[in-house]
């Protein structure tokens, strides 16, 4: 299964100013893509430091995605940041400053032109109907931090991701969690491969837990429920669904 | 300024089935306290992960703090990651035997008695009204995933982090960001240790950029904010908070 890791770049995230609803979004995307999302990172505007973190992640995982600082202001530095990751130059990409000059209906201006420079021999793929295309370099696809663009943009190639997806079943509970942890336990001895998680929930006046039993094999999936439910008393289940 | 790291434990955010509220509840909260967070990393529930993660963000962080992966569950980990991380046995220990039994009014079964297996010379805190203590080991708050019980958690030992916080005023400006780049620019040329955050919204009917001004000296920061709005068009300005 492929695998990706996400770089949330922005200082406002880290200062509670904003809430990254990004990598929530995305990493909902890639579970049904059959994506494996295995690191999720948030870091300042420190174009050092993203760049270390670009070359790291985009050697450890088979995709990258960055969201966050490609806007016109001082604190957008990741195209410099990518750039310096890949010992490339950043340089005035004329694909991007037609679109641009296209978008806004006349020469662009200074802070226009900068969002224009792109790391030597990145890719510009078409967004959709958006003029701001998505731009990749290497395995990493650089997406804005505004939510709404990341995700027409990222809804414009997710098709380019799809491998192979889980199913998922899940079962809501009503004992403690530590009523029904040897029970779990047991069950994946015998289901070694079923990918289960167990999230205790307060403040729900039906359930206590819900468990999440996943498989790429529908069959295996359905087998190991089967025998999940065996395992609890019948009064321990509020819903299956 | 004190440095913060938090790291979220958990396949169930990863995998987009449940969407972390604890890394912006902390985010917001440290701000608050003059606490500066530099990193949020999630990551899955692999001992072996948890345990280099831990040990990194120790070293590279003052305070850090942990989500998830505390319960009785096969997927809960971190007591044992953290113990793997500096070395250290994970042991029963008494004073969280004691207060498990006091809490569920009997002798501890196996599962409980897991929760009370903490890393060698763990130190124990009493949060509030909670039965469950704040286990700290070196300088690493392991916290449980479950928000409520975070914030609990965390409202009764905040004081401890108390530093020197910032003070925050908000502009928000009608035109795009790219016509106003350069009076940012040059506002940062006159006030270099202002902190300026310059954030798009769509949707919004009437501003188009958040801006935001940060500094721990009032008084910079309100100099800061009049040379701000000398610097744009009367116009532009929709509100100041």
């Amino acid at each position: 299964m492929p695998t990706a890791a996400m770089l949330v770049i922005g200082n406002e995230i880290l200062s509670g100013k904003v809430v990254d609803t990004n990598s929530p979004y995305l990493a909902k995307q890639l579970r049904e893509l059959g994506v494996d999302l295995e690191r999720i990172l948030t870091i300042s505007d420190d174009v050092e430091l993203i760049a270390r973190e670009v070359r790291a992640l985009s050697e450890g995982f088979d995709h990258v995605f960055t969201s966050g600082g490609i806007g016109p202001t001082h604190d957008d530095m990741t195209m410099e940041a990518v750039a310096l990751a890949f010992g490339r130059e950043l340089e005035l990409n004329q694909n991007m400053c037609q679109r641009i000059e296209h978008a806004s209906g006349g020469p662009a201006n200074e802070s226009q032109r900068k969002m224009a420079m792109l790391p030597a021999g990145a890719k510009v793929i078409d967004a959709g109907d958006l003029w701001f295309p998505i731009v990749v370099v290497e395995n990493v696809h650089i997406f804005p931090g505004i939510p709404q663009l990341l995700q027409k943009k990222f809804e414009s190639i997710r098709d380019r991701f799809r491998g192979d997806p889980f199913h998922l079943r899940e079962v809501y509970v009503k004992p403690h969690e530590s009523e029904i942890a040897e029970a779990l336990h047991a069950l994946l001895g015998d289901y070694p491969q079923l990918m289960l998680g167990s999230y205790p929930r307060i403040g729900e006046p039906e359930y206590r837990v819900l468990l999440t039993l996943e498989s790429r094999d529908p069959g295996y999936l359905e087998q190991a429920l089967a025998s999940l439910l065996e395992r609890l008393p019948g009064d321990a289940i509020h819903r299956v669904g």
